[in-house]
């Protein structure tokens, strides 16, 4: 197999428009490698998410360098596989595999790696107490970005609040000290008006979900506020929050610097993150929109 | 799905010194194709040659647009295809197919017409008579390309007589005429001295089983001489031939048109065949060894 060459694709459900393909072939492409990035939805394959193993299987046997997992395979994934690195391992989710010369697949997760590098590349911010809106696969990911990034103290806000005090929970035996902690979304209010920074990290705002996830009269000038949605970068909270006077860091950064991590798991090379961010940007057609 | 990519694939044993990915890459990039051609061996994989269902079917699913199919499956491919052209039918072999985008496989046979094509290429060649040893795969089908080509006989020699005879039968009723016969090896020096041209397609000769595949003082000068070895294309056939002064046709002209005829089902573009030439005798390190 020409070691020169890379193939690599994407699982999960949904994704035909997923701007992966374009941002690992145009970094690729600068790298003078022959590099081939395919999307492979379970939907259109009829594949259950249970079955992700077989679609694994089938990567690993037709010669791929490796692959981006998203929802709903992240977690169906990890029996599947043949190690795990250390960080997805403690959340429980992968999102990128590499599948080895020698046969063998290792999972990883980029994006706590993502949005950790997104944040320090576009915000700096203070940190001494952060609100974060959300604790699923993706908040559980942005919540041990924002530990390991050295946010004093994080809260935890979800509509299930179980999902939050679990992950609270989580993160306090992670870092082995009660830094995270977790309120019903009835205290919301109390807690950003006291807060440095809000992350946001729910589903809403996305095209398939509009809307924004909390009353806009929540926010205050002083917060910075960050959001992972990234379709569109533009959300009604970050338009909200800008009209304040907030600082703000939209979703394109995570989704860049996440491939950006995933493109150097497969080829051992550095991406140049600051094109890729530029190719992001040509590709949604809107300037980053960092403060 | 990028409909400017394409991924393909050749599923065989002991594949893995094959030219066929520098061949198509090298080609697709002077079309500007974004083009990622994989060596998928069943020894290597663990596949046994009845298992090439499993493969095709990954192949599917992860993208494939086309799978180049050699020894030991291009008869265990068919039952695995949802259609097949008239040529692999007739030869019930196949060494090509195509994965449409409604996610039909339809197989073709190349190695019929890349023999024509060589043979078209490289000998302007009298066709009255033609002696052909081996009457194997790929026997049969550089015989179909004989009888398209015009020969008006075709006789052929096997070790395995009754090989030879089950192809002369097909042959003929395949064109609805006696124009093949076979012949036992005793008789080869009879045949050869009223022949026009010797046609050689059994392995002797190839790196991996050497020699010559009759005795030389059975070659005359007024015999042209076409071997379908290309791995080494100097085989000692060919040289004993050009050492009498026959016109000779190396193996590589097979391998670079059916390696082309491969590229347009599954590019549907047309290649330039001169360049591939160029590039086949770059890649095995020798001039093109035509008269």
């Amino acid at each position: 197999m020409a070691q020169d060459s890379h193939l690599v694709g994407l699982i999960g459900s949904g994704i035909g428009p997923s701007l992966s393909p374009a941002l690992h072939e145009r970094e690729a492409d600068r790298h003078g490698l022959r590099y081939l990035y395919r999307i492979l939805d379970i939907d259109r394959l009829g594949i259950p998410p249970t079955g992700v193993g077989r679609l694994l299987r089938a990567a690993r046997d037709t010669g791929y360098t490796g692959l981006n997992v998203t929802h709903p395979c992240k977690q169906h994934v990890i029996g599947h596989l043949d190690e795990l690195s250390g960080q997805a391992a403690v959340l429980g989710a992968v999102n990128t595999v590499v599948l080895t010369p020698d046969g063998r697949a290792v999972g990883h997760n980029t994006d706590v790696t993502g949005f950790a590098g997104a944040f320090a590349d576009g915000l700096d911010a203070p940190l001494d107490h952060v609100v974060q809106l959300g604790a699923g696969g993706a908040g559980a990911a942005v919540a041990h970005a924002l530990l390991g990034l050295g946010a004093r103290h994080l809260t935890l806000v979800d509509t299930v609040p179980e999902r939050a005090h679990a992950l609270a929970a989580a993160l306090n035996e992670h870092v082995g000290a009660a830094r995270a902690d977790s309120r019903p979304p009835r205290d919301l209010a109390v807690e950003l008006a006291r807060a440095d920074g809000l992350v946001h990290a729910t589903p809403t705002g996305m095209a398939a979900h509009p809307g924004i996830p909390l009353p806009a009269g929540l926010l205050h000038p002083r917060l910075w506020v960050a959001d992972i949605v990234y379709r569109p970068l533009d959300t009604e909270l970050l338009r909200a929050a800008r009209a304040l006077g907030c600082r703000v860091l939209d979703g394109g950064g995570m989704a860049v610097h996440q491939a950006a991590d995933a493109f150097r798991l497969f080829t051992g090379l550095e991406p140049d993150r600051a094109r890729m961010l530029a190719d992001f940007a040509d590709l949604t057609g809107a300037p980053p929109a960092r403060t």
